[in-house]
Parts: structure tokens; sequence; C-alpha cells
């Protein structure tokens, strides 16, 4: 059997090992265009800020190393061009030499992965503009920021690749502008929860710059150019960038670009084969990595996944996926039964101080998926304080009907990955809310709390779902008051907590006095209790509930979720 | 309804605070013997060591915060001494005065936790030997120390307190030494784990003495007490300790004494109320917390809770566990429908550098409980050595029929907490070892590698369970040799690592050039590869399969785990 590889990342190599551990008697040569095999392209950004020393610490294995430990034959700086599926051939030009030849095939495997999507507008193709996908874009960066006097950068693109190098660049001591089309940074995620990495970002000195799209790009001869401030820069570098938001166009200075607005899948290739590309714009494929053409396989960045929670094809290009569907199809093509079990789209991302992370089903994905949607905002510290422990937030969505929890997002300056991995994998399992609480998680001061976040937010969604105990968020209690309704808002806190801010119009009863001066209260009305972050706020609305109050809301996150959202813009609610 | 709660720690006041959040209409009380309630004991080993300022901050909680909160009636310094089950009422001591008291119940919930054991032997109720169990303990330790010219503490016991108390005094500069029975620290492990806890203890100074037993504690005028020394120290203090292995006697010189060999449940009121005690020695209770006599229950470190995997009753006190079976009976007992779902038995402690954790089974226990076990030693950077990640071993076992992963154990400076606590997740919802690979988890360079130790550890059990990729154990290497199979072992690294050092009897083809001098092996023989860690060898174990040797096995761990079980004492193999 012969199988040719195209690609040499993350799923190519992935595919190519694992069809070797199968086997020894398939012939296997990979392709790749490139002269880097097998790199940590998440790595890159922390190249440019000094974290990582050298650029050879994320390329640590060439193709003689690959050669050599499993048998396959490593074409670097070869192009495939072409494919013709029913004779089983590729077209591969040698890029050193421009000559071309015919390779044969039994299975063609495609990890062409993606490239960076760059917006066509002027000025984009100069020299100080870049990308940050490959080996190559990071010694391009390096040397630039290196070579050159560079203390401005625009960074366009507001997604992992573009806040990773930020953060990097920023400490570096650079002035670093981040340009962002969408509402908020991360904008896969909710916005009350993406606008806490925009308040991170801004802490740091970053200057986000939201709902902004680039204009044009401008350059050499222009004043504050990289190398002859005031005169023309004859390398014909970068100057600045036009940005344009509601109220117009502006310039930011700029000596270097960098341009990570997101990816698109190399579809050239999978094309020529006839591959059917799926409704996610990657390659359609089945479960053990096939397109719709014999014989052809494609996976990694290039091909769809498929959601674990709703089954539909989902593309959320990440290495730790490619890698799983590089290993699925080496196995299946060597008769392997290995199958892809899908995605939770889970990821992280550190922002400076902050580590951000979701799993599964947004609150917007998951209305969007018709799901009657119950969702907790829930602020607990990773540890105890008295260890130093320091407050995450975590948003879980469930679905109400059958108490599924659908999905997690969290932000937090340690322990939110463990918290994160936890809940996307009791969410494989399809987990209800009610579990949650019962996990056995490993607990000593040091590491946890006696009831971890986890717990905690098992226990709110679950009383939520239940109905014992609803949540409401802030975006809604502003959506209702705003459209009218008459709700009695009521902080439960003590006068110094209540002193330092409040929910407006909300009445103020200590915990300690309501079951006292519930009187005081409309048991008819519509009610929300409140504290700082939740929990003393479920301790009155079960007070009042249990006093025969019909309709009692615990404000979700209390206070300082409320706060932190009236802060961000939204859109006018009613 | 009328609510009488016996002991406000973990359970006691979980159970109290859920039945008051289900309902305003129940009274309830909370006789407490002790001034403090709900403290954190886990914590008090850090007031001792500084990283706890204040005790205060251990006990956040007095019984007028919880009254005024929860409209629970608590009373410290008073002491249940009877129950009358048919009469339904207790017998109450006020400690400061001295009057007693009948109280009745409708509900009756005994969480009587638990005491340190205390070794009957001669000194052992000298001044200056301690237990650390509450926040009166740690005090009298903290001023001890304090008071005292203490240099030389022996801590009796290396399980978690024992553990954590010698780490921070060592933090404190003192000389400790840690006498353990068992033929390790942390006996609840494997000895191939725990060995990795003794080495990690004297890596820091502690002197650690195994197969040990405490014989008699020596004081007061013998040279060397404290405060005065050689001479009599008014004071009675301790000045020695005498311990016995299998040499004999001998004689540690001591200022301070803790005894931390372990805990028993607090029995005397649950047998007063005729509750029968289970087999684990603490008390059978339902899976609500019900005992079998009508209207008392059992939470928290005095009652059993049972195994998730066996089923069977267990009992592994720990404050996690104790607080999910006080919300669970606070909930049954005012008609709800909550049930504690069984332990793992997971738990975590921070030895100096290294996470030390588990959870599930041992491979002791898994055998002990009649499984016929596969066993990984995994070894993996908790996340890319580029970013500053470091090693961490996982030990897995699954059950070679079901292929059910069982339990896994975890050693590591960082990142061990999460990866125990998303295997915990999985064995809850009965993970088989297939299942890991395809768990979606979070992954950046910042906080995990590309394929996560969890998803390495998966795939090695499976290939190890489906018979494609057995693994032997150090420990079945050595019985087995010893026993005079013949076994063929093949170095497969490069010369260089080999020269570092290798297994006994080994025969050495790197690699790379196993494939062309495979001929040199007999393929009829049974055959072991290893490397470094398990991945090369790994490879050297499928190359020799796919070229028809019919018994190859991968040293578990390879090399370094070899050693490692190498240098630990173990019973001569045969």
């Amino acid at each position: 059997m012969k199988i040719v590889v195209v690609g040499s990342v993350a799923a190519g190599t992935s595919a190519a090992a694992k069809a070797r551990r199968n086997t020894e008697d398939a012939q296997i040569t990979i392709y790749e265009r490139d002269t880097d095999i097998s790199y940590s392209g998440c790595g890159l950004p922390y190249y440019l800020g000094g974290e990582v020393e050298s650029i050879d610490d994320l390329t640590p294995r060439d193709a003689a190393w690959f050669a050599q430990r499993y048998g396959v034959d490593v074409r670097t700086g070869h192009e495939v061009t072409g494919v013709d599926p029913y004779a089983r051939t590729v077209r591969v030009r040698e890029l050193a030499t421009g000559e071309t030849f015919t390779d044969t095939y039994d299975e063609l495997v495609l990890a062409t992965g993606v490239s960076p999507v760059v917006p066509p507008v002027p000025g984009v193709d100069r020299p100080g503009v870049f990308t940050l996908r490959n080996p190559r874009d990071a010694r391009g960066v390096h040397a630039w920021l290196t070579d050159r006097d560079v203390t401005r950068v625009v960074v366009v693109g507001a997604g992992y690749i573009g806040l990773e190098t930020a953060e990097q660049l920023v400490g570096r001591g650079l002035d670093v502008t981040v340009v962002e089309a969408q509402e908020h940074a991360m904008p896969r995620m909710d916005g009350d929860m993406s606008a806490r990495v925009d308040a991170e970002l801004r802490a740091h000195g970053v200057e986000l710059l939201t709902r902004t799209r680039l204009v044009r790009v401008e350059g050499a001869g222009t004043p504050g150019s990289p190398g002859a401030p005031g005169e023309a820069d004859p390398s014909g570098g970068v100057s600045a960038v036009v940005v344009q938001d509601a109220d117009g166009e502006r310039t930011l200075p700029a000596d270097l670009v960098l341009v990570a607005v997101g990816v698109r899948p190399n579809l050239d290739l999978p094309r020529a084969a006839g591959a059917t590309v799926g409704p996610t714009g990657a390659v359609a494929v089945d479960r053990q990595g096939r397109t719709d053409v014999p014989h052809v396989w494609a996976v990694g960045d290039v091909a769809e996944s498929f959601d674990v929670i709703t089954g539909e094809p989902t593309w959320v290009p990440l290495g730790s996926t490619a890698n799983k569907m590089g290993r699925v199809a080496g196995d299946a093509l060597t008769g392997g039964s290995l199958v892809h079990r899908g995605i939770l789209g889970t990821s992280i991302v550190r922002v400076f101080d902050q580590a951000v992370a979701q799993t599964g089903l947004t609150e917007d994905r998951a209305r969007a998926a018709g799901h009657d949607v119950v969702v907790v905002h829930n602020i607990k510290p990773d540890r105890p304080p008295y260890l130093g422990g320091r407050e995450m937030l975590i948003k879980a969505v469930a679905d109400r009907a059958t108490g599924r929890l659908l999905g997690a997002q969290a932000i937090g300056p340690s322990g939110v990955d463990k918290r994160i991995d936890v809940l996307a994998t009791a969410i494989t399992y399809g987990a209800t809310v009610d579990d949650l609480f019962h996990l056995d998680l490993a607990y000593a001061p040091t590491y946890a709390t006696t009831k971890d976040p986890v717990h905690y937010t098992g226990m709110a969604l679950d009383n939520a779902v239940r109905g014992s105990a609803p949540l409401l968020s802030p975006a809604e209690l502003d959506r209702r008051r705003a459209a009218g309704e008459k709700i009695q808002v009521v902080d439960v806190r003590s006068a110094k907590d209540r002193a330092k801010g409040f929910v407006e119009g909300s009445v103020h009863i200590p915990l300690a006095e309501l079951r006292a001066r519930a009187g005081e209260l409309d048991p008819t009305l519509p009610t929300v209790t409140y504290c700082n972050k939740g929990v003393t706020g479920n301790a009155g609305q079960n007070v009042l509930r249990n006093l025969g109050f019909t309709d009692v809301a615990n404000l979700s996150g209390g206070n300082k979720n409320y706060q932190q959202f009236a802060r961000t813009p939204h859109p006018p609610a009613g």
C-alpha cells in the first residue's frame, strides 16, 4: 500500500505516524510545501515575546528525524499542485528546482491546513505587514522587531493569535493597539464574558478599538516611518494604519502591523480532487476522515469536525483537534477502527493575568440552537483566599428541559484550565447539571476549595433548572425593566457593601433582617434578590420563597457581575 | 419540625444550612463541644508554617454569623452526652457551667467527626506531644513553636497531615524527622508511586524513617530538652522519641512531637443511639445519610461512604466528602431527593515541589478486588518544555476485560490536580480507556500540550488493553526474570542515552537501526522494548510486532521508571 500525505504540521504527521505504528508494510510519503514540519504554531507568539528563546524550540523535529523514526519519506519544499483521483496520482513540484513529477497513491491524505485571511485593503502587502501562521512568518516578524526601531504595533484581529501576540509585544515594551471588527475581543465568547477580556487588555495598556475595521495601511515616505523618523523609509516599511469605526476614520501610527483576523481552509487541492466542501466552508468528511472522493481523505484544519452536543458539522481549527483527526485517519486507512468523536470547541488563551477559556455552547449559540437556556455566572476563588486563592468567573449554560450541561466559559488568573477541562469531560458524557455537585474532585486547600467552583456551578444550575432557585442575568433584568415590567429588586447585603455601589432602583434589606422585614415587600410582585456575587442573594431568595413569595429570582453573579455588565456597551434594552 | 445536629465542622453545618435553604419552618439547633465552628482543618498545617498568617483566617465563621444567616441556633461549648432514640431526646452538657439538660428532636443528625489516633506508648501524653485536628491543636503547636527554642521535630505518620506539617516546619528552618510504620510515605498509594514521595521528602532534608514504629516519648530532665539544654526542663516538655525498626531501637532527639498516624470515627454517640457500625469501622448509613435507627442520621467523617467503582462501603474521611454528605442529608431530612453518589477516594497533597494525587483504585486495590489489571506509567510534561513544562508521572490502572478505567495516581510539580480531576470525572461516568484520547480538552501551550497527558495515558492504556501494545511494569519484569524466564530486553535509545544507564541484561539496538537489525533478535522469545520514558519504546515495540515478533511488551515508563523502581526497596522477586 502506498500512502501519500500532503502537509506535515499536526494532522499530516499524526496520520503518517499512526499508519506506520499500525503497519510496516505501507510506503508512506509526506509532501510539504514549506521547510518546517510538525512545528508548534501555537508557540509562535511566545517566540516574539522572548518567552521562547529560539525558534528551534518550536520546530524540534525535522524531516530526517521523522523519516528515521517512522520510516516515512518526508519531502519538504515539495508542493502538490494537482490530483487525479481516477488515476490516483498527484502532481508535485519541487520548489527549489521548479521540476515537476507525478506520484501515485493508494490512499491520499490531504492535510493542507489553513491560510491567514488578509483583508484586501490598500497597503496590506507592504513590508512590515505580517501574518503569524508558521515559523517563517515568526522569523520575519522577529527580524523586523530586532532590526528596526519598532515602538508602535497595530494588531488587527482580537482572536487567539492576535491577543497572544499583543500580550507578548506589550511585554517587550511596545505600544500595542488591537483593532477588532466585532463588539469585543474574543468574539467567539458571549459578550458579557468577552467584555472582561476587553477590560484585561486595557488594564495592561493595550489600546483596544472594537467595532473598528482596517481601511488601509500607509507606509514609506510618510512621517514616523521606522528607521528614519520624519523622512522617507527607503525600505518601504509601514508608518500607519487607517481604521474606521462609527465615528469615521482614524490614523494609527504603526511600525509593524500584524494581521490576525482569522484563517481559511486551503481548499485548492481538495477541490481539485473533487471533494465536497461542507456548510462550514471546510472539507466535508466522515467520522474517520474520508472525503466523498474514493481514497481521498482530509484531516486537520482543512476539514470539518462535528459538534459533540449538536451533532452538526463545525469548524474550530486547533492543533489538538488536528492531531486527533490525523491519528483517526491514519488508523482507519490502515484497517483500524478509530472514529473521531467530535469536538466541543474547547479552547483557552492566556491574556496577561487571565486565563480565558470555553467549552461547548455559549449562551448565544445555545439560544440559536433553540434551547431554553438556564445561565449562571459563578464567581469563586480557585483556592481558599487564606492560601492566596483568586476569583474566577464561570459562566455556564444548561438546557432547562433536560438539565443537560451545554457549555461553560471561564475567566480568571488561576485554575481556569482545570475547571474547563473537568466541565468539558462532563459534557462529553452528557452530564446533567445535578451531576456536577457529586463529582469527587481532588481537594486540598493548596489546590482547590472544599466545594470546588465546578460544584458550586452545578448546584446553582441545578437549583435554577429545578425552579427552586431561578437565576436572572443582568441582561435579562435590564431588558425586563426597560420593557416596563415592575420588578422588586432587593439588595440583601450589608450596609457597608451597599455603600460601595448597588443595582439602581433596588431596596436594601440585609439578609439578617430579611425574615423580620419581609412584610415591607410585596409577595405577589416579581422579585430579584442580589448580593455581591450570588451566594447571599440565593440565601435571601430561599428565605423569601419559603415565606411564600411566588416569583423570586437571584441575580446571576450578583452586583459584581451586574456592574461589569452595566459598564459594557450593550444594545439598549426593549 | 425540630432538627438537632451534633457537630459543626463540615458536615454538620452543611446539613443545617441545606435544611434551612429548603424550609423556614424547621427549628434547627447545632450542638458543638468545641468553640470553633465550620473551620478549615485542612488549612491548619499552613498556619504552623506561616503561609496562613492568622488562625482566624481558618475560622471565618462563628456561631453568631451562622445563626444570623441561617436562623440556626448554634450552641458551642455544649457536648451531647447521650441520646434516647425512643423518646427522641438528647442529653446535653454545657461545658462552661457543667449544667446538663435534655433536648428533644424530630430528626437527629450526628456529625461527630473523628479523633486522632494516638498510639498508647509511654510518654505520649507529655506536653510537647501534639495532634493536629482542630484550631485548638494548631494554637497549641504554634505557641509551643513560638515560645520555645524548638529546632527538632518528629512527625509520627506520613499521611496527609503529617507530610503537610513536615513541609511547613522544614520551611520554618526546623530539622524534621518523619516516622512511618509502613514501607513508604503516603501508604494509600501503590509503592512505586509513594517511593517518589519518599524521595521528595528526603530531597528537601526530611529524615524519613519507614517501617519504623513509635516506642516511647522521653522528656523532662533528659539532655537536650527545650528551653534549658542539658538541664531538667521544668515545664516537662519532650526531649526525644524512641522508635524501632528491623535493626532495633533508636533515639531521635525532639523538641516537639506531632502524632499524625490517622483518625478514627467518634462512635460514642452513634453507638449510644444504637446505630450499626459498618465494615469500615464507621457508621453505616443509606445513600441519604440515615442510620438504621429511625430519625437518626450520620454524616461526614463519622459515617461510611461507598466506592463509585466497587459499590462497596468505604471510608476516606475528607472535608469535600463531608460537605457532600451533610448537604445530602440536610436535603433529605427536609423532604428533598438528593442522594449521595459515592466517592473515588480522590485526594491530593502538596509535598514540597510535588503535587501527589490519586483517584479511584490503586493497582494493589484493583488486584485485591479481583481485576485483571492493565497498568501504565506515563511520564509527560504538563506544558511544552519550551514554555517551562515540567514532567509529571501518571500511573493509571484499567480492567483488561472491560477496558474500564479504574484509577489513577499522579506526581509532578505542576498540572497534576487538573489531570486527576479530569480522570476522576471520566471514571465517574464509567469511562473506558479508549474514551480518554477523544476528550476535547483545552489546549494552548501556556496550559497544556497538544496531546494532553490524559490523552497519552488513555492511548497507552487502550493499546495495552487491546493487546496491540502490551505494557510490562518494572516490577513484573523483575519478577519474571527472577523466576528464570528468558526475556529479550531491547534498549532502543541512542548511544548517548544508553551511556547514562540502562536496564541490566538489555541489548542495545537504537530505533533507527531496529528495522535493519531485527535479525539479531529471536522473534519467538518474549521481548521487552524500552526507551527513556516509553514513547520510543512503544515505537520499537510496533516495529518488532509488525515484523512478526509474537510477544513484545513495552516497559511501562521506560528506563526512568525502571531506575526509580530499582532504587526502591522492594521484596525480592520470585
